[in-house]
């Protein structure tokens, strides 16, 4: 489909920067941006994030081709439900959430038949927050999670791809289940594990802190409500992750024993490498040529 | 004290940056080096981090004034006790391990008592390893936890503390136990918890890995030998920050149930604003002025 007119609903760090993406990709489209905070909108359009801002959601999505669902995840249900009565027939709808099982089946109950919707994931961010922050290159060489399913409509799914490759995006395709499971363990639970090292910090200890303790909880600095919403979506799954973490722990835990010396050694030179070999993926990810 | 000779015993990352930056801020000391792999001794002389090398650690510390310890913990107790057949009286010994009960008790067993044994830690490093990766700023502004006791010299602790002083540091003085304490939660712990992350993932979840995941986990990247060393040292710390991160995990978990959906949001909040004060704090620290 050529994309004419495109709604982004929630202008804010993601939603702003698809919008600066979008508009330098394919210049021809019309950006529309709704947001609750009229300060929020009028400054996206002053960056050039959106065209035109739009305080009613209905009338936001009603000329959209496609329409991004940029809120927090906790407020896809009330979007949809509401956007529902302006898309136009054919219209299509995805959105940027870092959960997919809750939002694809919520898109499947609320959207009308004739609306296709799509699950995304655009793995890019930041822990700041705000249109202030948003770039045309965030999602540059990133990485953007599809999760169709067997009632997704292949001409929708193949637009969708087509955006975030025009944004610079490398695709990859899993059902909404997978993608929820794998992000508990690789995104969810260290954001979950970084705000619980910050809070056990005695004030001795923290007065301490290196750069080390400071990488490490980087991502705990997110916002409390953007996160609430994922860890709530995706409560099940966290709470695997978190067996599966108490489990290594206690590994750990028994290689402290003096006579496990050479296995503990071990036990960290694996990690150590396993956490090499990502790094060295990635960099010939983000470096392609 | 005047430092005329300095000895220098294992010349990696930290012994290396020392000789670099004694050298620069300390124009007249003779640096001796000493360690068991001619070739890392010679790269040192090289790019000029000792003055001279030296294979037989006996010889090598004769002359010192100060003799820094720069080896892996585990080594420490071996390396004193050669040492203390060469050390000339009122000669000052120091070190830079990551734990301090442990090397206190041992220097006050192992060295004659004309030899002035005052425990460092200065927190610099990277999980980098190898005299290649020296660099004389390394200490600049960073903190050095100096643990004195009440056998301690004061004259010692005072040459010391000059010594990391001239190299640019800040200085912190706290107990042996104190410090070991401290340091299990803010630095120990977050490597293990980093170690941990990475073992627990499916290679479904590793693959999308993104820049969160990395930074979380950058410290796993550290050497196996030398965190074996640390951990197994600081076993009983250790013990009981696990305890306080199991409960911290617990606590996390507790927060997923829905009707606790406000309270998540605050206490993801409350570890947030931690984090900032922290980083403002630290970068008043890194710049001065």
């Amino acid at each position: 489909m050529q994309l004419r007119r495109l709604s982004i609903i929630g202008v804010g760090l993601l939603g702003g920067s698809i919008g600066l993406a979008a508009r330098s990709a394919l210049k021809s489209v019309k950006i529309t941006g709704y947001g609750h905070r009229p300060q929020t909108l009028r400054r996206a359009r002053e960056i050039g994030a959106i065209d035109e801002e739009c305080a009613d959601l209905t009338q936001a999505v009603n000329e959209a081709d496609l329409t991004i669902l940029c809120t927090p995840v906790g407020l896809f249900s009330e979007m949809l439900a509401k956007m529902s009565q302006g898309l136009k027939p054919g219209a299509i709808v995805t959105d940027v959430g870092s959960t997919k099982e809750s939002v694809v089946r919520e898109a499947d109950k609320l959207l009308p038949k004739n609306i296709y919707f799509v699950g995304s994931h655009p793995m890019a961010g930041s822990e700041k927050r705000g249109v202030e922050f948003a770039r045309a290159d965030l999602f540059q060489n990133a990485l953007c999670i599809l999760t169709p399913t067997r009632t997704t409509d292949p001409d929708a799914l193949k637009t969708v791809q087509d955006l975030w490759q025009a944004l610079g995006m490398r695709l990859h395709q899993m059902s909404p289940a997978d993608h929820d499971l794998a992000l508990a363990q690789v995104s969810h639970l260290p954001h979950a594990m970084a705000a619980a090292l910050v809070s056990m910090q005695s004030p001795q200890a923290i007065e301490l802190a290196g750069k080390g303790f400071l990488d490490t909880t980087r991502i705990a600095s997110g916002d409390g409500t953007l996160w609430r919403d994922i860890f709530h979506d995706n409560a099940p799954n966290m709470r695997k992750a978190l067996a599966q973490l108490r489990a290594a722990l206690d590994c750990f835990e028994s290689l402290l024993d003096p006579a496990k010396a050479s296995e503990l050694r071990d036990w960290l030179d694996a990690q150590a490498q396993v956490r090499q070999r990502l790094l060295a993926q990635k960099f010939r990810e983000l470096t392609p040529d």
